[in-house]
């Protein structure tokens, strides 16, 4: 099976099955999955989308809504049904997605849609609507199976099996005790394992990993890949169980971050959309670019300053580009690597200084590699040793402050709180080409020209 | 919770347990989870790992071996053990764990671990060996639960009861034929539900995504997040069912190929490890830097073309540094933009002509904002409005190859079968280092020197 592409058939399908009558329009629709519709709606105006979402089943509807991305409105769609089926949607939505969706709206519509529902439903989205969408009780749903400590066997298994009946699917079980104070963990194979008189709480396994609704997402993200979870319980700060977090939600998260990781090393700021229009792609990278523009500038006046130097040789402004050039890539791939270190797990601080000596190390490598191929370039086509030595040396050293930027820059932001990804290419070059202007002219200047002058 | 990080109390703990007696060292391990003695093992020696496999218990044993990275070589420390003590841990493992362990190691030793298996063990790890670890078969995991179309209600149950004690986590029951053809999947909330003389191919539900064995992981994985699954089911060419990939192990992949994507746009190869060694670092790193002065020599050509040029006006050369920097950055932003886009879904012929065109309006549009800015200053500064206009075309013209390019070199790519990531910024800055020089230095032969020669 390959992933789904909406294509124009598809779209055009559609679109003759919305203006014939409705039992054709449930037939079409009946072939594509809910997360496909979800796609078909991205190029389908909004009463396209609302004629569907009425024809369709309840179930499909709400999964249909639920798989919609935030930047296409899910919301929106929503307050504009009739509130009976409003209701019905959200009343089958998860609690986590409801809450999303019904978040992106302003205070009075969420008063319009939490006033039609179940007084227990309400309650429950109001309670998560509490949490900043950022955090582990923002992304968390309060649908959980859990057990009294003082079950037996028997008890347990029925009450899971009750409980069972209300979820699509089916993780760990919580155990609670008499005031929902979360105190471990079990899987459906302890308790049918379990010999037949024994208590949840013989069975109960307190070994287990939490989090605080207060969490980052990105901290929970982190927590689940690093001990291989399927479902993170969370908690108040009295240990009360509010809700848990499975691995689903968390790819979306990481999705997320990913995307900002890559983009923001870029100089692109985090929140353009990937399929944002030209509008916001300016608004997103122009601010980047001027303050590039502003430090291309400082680079530059170093050129000016050495005006008299380009002059008398002016072959130094072809190769002065080269190094600079090269300086700006060798850091673009000692920030790649550092930032992506830094976003997988945190550093201590000997794995810090070892980063950086190894880039410091790397860079003198790959620098005088390179010195070495200019040095004879020169060496050979300009026939010019002493011109050949100052390259040599300007590369390796633009190459060294590279590494040390690419890999040290990164991890001073991490320290002192600022994503290490704003330390993006655009900040990095600045010292790549100010020093790769820099350290030609000058050693070209004090080297070549006092010794060699033409 | 916060993640966990190794610090130099903790391994100074162990290694004081170390030289202590069983007692204590058995007591100082009960105080970490199975994955943070994985951490710890990246920092101790081979006899320290082993003694530590030796004293734990079997289950935490095989938990800490399937925890350790694959670059820590996981399978080297299983084939050290003692025989009895390395198939007890092999036989703990999930199939899927015990195949990719197994498989880091050369044939004999493979034969070796599987001779002294159970056989129905080593037949189920050597059919899961045979697939290449890139694709779903060689990620799926073996161990199901599954059940008969023909079970009625009370069977089914029994049965999911019955298999669940064999596993640690229970997802999406598979429904079969007699021959073992995969029909359906059913939730346990579905057979819980159903009526008290239901049969399971009343309340089978048909319609569900599945993957062939073969298919690469990457769109396993793109799979499951489009659809949000939490578990897939992988089939052979006759569907008949092989085993199930499920969203945890999904993760490690998404990490993997999003640390690839963020690596390759920078110019690092792929295979180096974030915390490998310099001599690693410089392997990956340096034929890129090479590639890169190759095509840095081929801009710099251009400089020496236009050397009366650069002669008769020298601020050209500090201007011309500015205007390819601008561009660099520029085609870095849209080539970041769009190879993220891909690789988070497929585009279609109209979205991708869609986004090159919205490359090419975003390149004009910054392009002459920063223009304007470069005119005035040479306005004002140089007192020069030809050079003025001459750099306000350079830039603007340059931003509009970074646009282009960047947009468009990652999808013709993709066309073609290659990574888009390859299209790194190293490949797509030649471009704009080409036409950051050629611009400036050709408009101020044709525009300016002719007009307004000094």
């Amino acid at each position: 099976m390959q992933s789904f592409e909406i294509d124009k058939t598809d779209l055009q399908r559609i679109k003759v099955a919305l203006e014939s009558d409705d039992a054709e329009l449930q037939r079409v629709l009946k072939e594509y999955h809910p997360s496909e519709i979800a796609l078909l709606f991205e190029k389908l105006p909004q009463e396209a989308k609302e004629k569907i979402i009425n024809i369709l089943p309840i179930e499909v509807a709400s999964e249909v809504i639920s798989e919609m991305d935030e930047e296409h409105r899910p919301g929106e769609l929503l307050i504009n049904l009739h509130p009976d089926k409003r209701s019905e949607i959200v009343e089958e939505l998860d609690y986590d997605d409801a809450t999303d969706i019904i978040s992106q709206l302003d205070e009075d519509e969420q008063q319009e849609i939490l006033e039609d529902l179940d007084q227990e439903d309400a309650d429950s989205i109001r309670a998560l609507l509490k949490y900043d969408e950022d955090t582990a009780g923002g992304i968390m749903n309060s649908e959980i199976i859990k057990v009294n400590l003082n079950f037996d066997k028997k008890e347990a298994l029925d009450e899971i099996i009750r409980q069972s009946e209300e979820m699509e699917e089916f993780y760990t079980v919580y155990v609670v005790d008499d005031s929902n104070t979360l105190i471990g963990i079990l899987s459906l194979k302890d308790v049918v394992k379990a010999r037949i008189n024994a208590k949840v709480k013989d069975i109960v396994n307190t070994d287990f990993v939490f989090v605080k609704a207060e969490l980052d997402q990105e901290e929970v993200a982190k927590l689940i890949s690093q001990y291989n979870l399927t479902t993170i319980p969370v908690v108040d700060d009295h240990m009360k169980l509010l809700g848990r977090i499975t691995v689903d939600d968390i790819i979306d998260v990481m999705e997320q971050e990913n995307t900002e990781d890559i983009l923001k090393i870029s100089g692109v700021s985090e929140d353009e959309e990937l399929s944002g229009n030209w509008q916001d792609a300016v608004k997103s990278r122009l601010p980047w670019l001027i303050i590039n523009l502003g430090t291309a500038y400082l680079a530059a006046s170093i050129i000016r300053h050495f005006d008299a130097t380009v002059a008398q040789l002016p072959i130094l402004a072809a190769y002065m580009t080269i190094i600079a050039g090269m300086g700006g890539n060798s850091a673009t791939q000692a920030l790649a690597v550092t930032v992506r270190r830094i976003s997988l797990s945190d550093l201590t601080d000997s794995q810090a200084y070892n980063t950086v000596f190894k880039e410091f190390l790397v860079g003198l490598i790959n620098g005088a590699a390179n010195g070495l191929i200019v040095f004879f370039i020169a060496l050979f086509y300009d026939a010019n040793i002493m011109l050949g030595l100052v390259l040599f040396l300007a590369m390796t050293g633009n190459l060294i402050v590279a590494g040390l930027t690419g890999a040290s820059i990164p991890l001073i932001l991490k320290r002192v709180g600022i994503d290490p990804a704003v330390a993006s290419s655009i900040i990095i070059t600045t010292f790549t080409d100010c020093a790769g202007f820099l350290l030609p002219l000058w050693f070209a200047t004090h080297l070549l020209l006092h010794t060699h002058v033409k």
